[in-house]
């Protein structure tokens, strides 16, 4: 099974802040949903699973939550990336689709889970934070292409891990 | 005259550290050459001047760089960006082209002296610095394009700034 990572950057590389950030403008929205159903899962924090569950968006998905303290009844709660994992592999999925937040990506990164990615590079300069192993380590991609999604001025870049 | 600012990030939205980073390719390095030899100059702080003149790589070009307290042999010194730009605007060119560092950087577009930018995102993921306006401040752009450098894996976006 292949895990893939999809995240967003501003043009100066922070990850949005969900406090703080710009909300997501719907064509990214769209290219996300396309991926996740192409997936059939989706793997998030608790926080994301928070803000962008409102009953009917996740429809369809076998949605995973990754949270240590709570549980939810649209969704399977498992405690960690590993058991993430293991749950979709069982259930017989060829990729793991994984949307963050930054928390949680950055725990996928520093344990060598991902596969791939998908890098949004959203047409603004913000603050924000950071994408990255918390081991600081050094991983190297190979870019499989890039697109601009719809006329959005996003680019989505698309890499493989290693 | 517009003011294009040239950078490069880490997939995951590092600006390299020179210290710690990874050099350029050599595809880079040549479109970055093309870029300065289009403007006719290149505008760099005083530790990117040091790092990169060996008394060739600039040559051809009016070599602006931005220091309170070095003069070079080879170069124009000035204090701020601003006097970089009255100084190039007085010569007459059409572009000023500013390579960082990114201490520079942030402090271009801190003042809000930026009109284009030309961002590189190079494939690997690694620690490093903050492209950013050091007053946090928010700034729109709109995407003139985007490409691959020849075969390097490295996107380069191009941005209208506002």
């Amino acid at each position: 099974m292949k895990t893939i990572l999809y995240s967003a950057l501003t043009a100066n590389g922070n990850y949005g802040d969900s406090e703080t950030g710009q909300l997501p403008k719907q064509e990214e929205l769209n290219n996300l949903d396309k991926h996740a159903k192409e997936a059939g899962n989706i793997v998030m924090g608790r926080k994301t699973y928070e803000i962008f569950n409102d009953g009917e968006i996740f429809s369809g998905l076998d949605v995973v939550v990754v949270s240590s303290n709570k549980t939810f009844e649209d969704a399977k709660v498992v405690e960690s990336p590993g058991e993430a994992l293991k749950y979709l592999k069982l259930k017989g999925y060829n990729n793991a689709f994984i949307i963050g937040g930054v928390t949680l990506a950055n725990v996928f990164l520093t344990e060598n889970l991902i596969d791939e990615l998908y890098i949004n590079i959203v047409p603004y300069i913000e603050t924000g934070l950071k994408l990255e192993p918390t081991d600081g380590k050094f991983l190297n991609l190979e870019l499989l292409g890039h697109q601009e999604i719809q006329n959005s001025g996003i680019v989505q870049l698309h890499y493989k891990v290693g």
